[in-house]
């Protein structure tokens, strides 16, 4: 193993703090890792904004992972894995991993019926990308998709075990009612938060999808491929987690202590569009 | 009166869609102006970002306005106005009118108790301009703020007749029950979109102060001083009225049909770090 290459950090983005999911089950995973995270405060959400508008912004944060020296790049935001994936596979030279095609794999390993639903933001569900990968899969899978936004707002709000919540869940998840779904996609890193909801309204024979999960598997494989695995202990001080954000950090910090159980104190913020 | 001067448009400008609640109102007291009407949607929310990350924002609008020959501008965010209005004061030259300050004033003139309340994004509510206003109308006069982020994506999701924006009204409202608030100042531009609702839980004996209102009345004195008002009619082609964004313009047109009577499929998008 190289190990100069191999200790570098894994660089991890999101529109804000909901792939702190992610880096949380990319933690547990690979707990030999160093990260660097950036969280784009300043302009998130993504979820709302259009195709054009989400790749810009991805590939100035690849850029600023880029210059801190990262061995690989995990996307860890359903919207921007959706639409700017390809583009950063193209303009950087580093394994990229998104957050949708390892859902996409386990759903279709998941689904018995064949019919499978997925929650998500409105440009996530819009650009149609969790289809095409299922087809790659099982060609013969169905997809429904519901764009769920007030989830958004209200795990950030801390609504988490809130009848307000239940109440637009059972909204949203009608939409799955007196179908043969088996099995939902929560292709929004947010969800995770409020899965015990989703599931209770869903019901107990739906099987919710976390691609956090598969994400932080998928990105042991390539790194092991890509002989960048760290198998040396790390010391866990300030320079292994290292987050960034596009605001100033003291929202980040805070709504970060909900998805998190890591002391984020050190969230240093940059200017975004210099990249 | 300086035709040519006369004849400019006036440069009104939001985070997003929740401005148009305020255009809406210069267009009804105003009917003889132009407007450019700019909506920041690849970056919305202002509400929850720093002052000095709102406040970069707001001057890059207000340079892309300038750009546009505008004759005043129309600052229709509360954020924007409570944190980056003496800015954009200082470093154009060109009149300038926020949302803040005629809100203030009216709910000066209105209280009886000398307590008010008031409702809006967290920045607005934190930046403790609504209080320093206030002081200099009515010191006597108390404020008792509450922040109520989930409102925006309430009312952008369409939800304005509905009991979950009744039960999330009735938790952010609490904070003013058994006191002796007779007044609220509606700080965000989403909230008259759901008027109805906040009456109907702070009850009828609580006055509502919409500042839109009051901003327009404003904006047409200070175009009478500085001999700017338009007097001749005006034909309302596409010309009259001019929409810009930061983002693809579907969504923004797509919520605007909520906001305002008046289709806006000329909205254009521009390159707004670039200003």
């Amino acid at each position: 193993m190289d190990t100069e290459m191999g200790r570098r950090p894994i660089g991890v983005f999101d529109s804000g703090v909901g792939g702190l999911t992610v880096l949380k089950e990319l933690i547990r995973q690979l707990p030999n890792e160093r990260y660097v995270y950036f969280g784009d405060m300043a302009r998130t959400p993504y979820g709302t904004k259009s195709k054009q508008t989400v790749t810009r912004f991805s590939k100035q944060i690849a850029s600023f992972l880029q210059s801190q020296g990262v061995k690989a790049i995990v996307i860890a935001c359903n919207t921007a894995s959706a639409v700017a994936l390809e583009d950063i596979e193209r303009d950087f030279d580093l394994p990229v991993i998104g957050v949708v095609k390892p859902g996409a794999k386990t759903a279709a390993d998941t689904t018995n019926s064949g019919h499978i639903g997925l929650i998500g933001t409105e440009a996530c569900i819009s650009s149609g990308i969790y289809e095409s990968y299922l087809q790659t899969y099982r060609p013969d899978v169905r997809l429904t998709g519901r764009a769920c936004p007030l989830f958004v707002s209200l795990v950030e709000e801390g609504c988490i075990e809130d009848p307000v919540t239940t109440e637009i869940a059972r909204r949203y998840l009608s939409a799955f009612k007196d179908t043969d779904i088996d099995t939902i996609i929560m292709g929004c890193t947010h969800f995770p938060m409020i899965e015990d909801t989703i599931q209770r309204v869903a019901g107990e024979n739906v099987r919710l999808v976390n691609p956090a999960y598969e994400t932080a598997k998928e990105t042991k494989i390539l790194l092991k491929e890509n002989d960048l695995l760290n198998t040396e202990d790390i010391p866990l001080d300030e320079e292994a987690y290292r987050f960034y954000v596009s605001d100033a950090p003291e929202r980040f910090r805070r709504i970060a202590d909900l998805f998190l159980p890591l002391s984020i104190s050190g969230a240093k913020q940059i200017h975004i569009e210099d990249y």
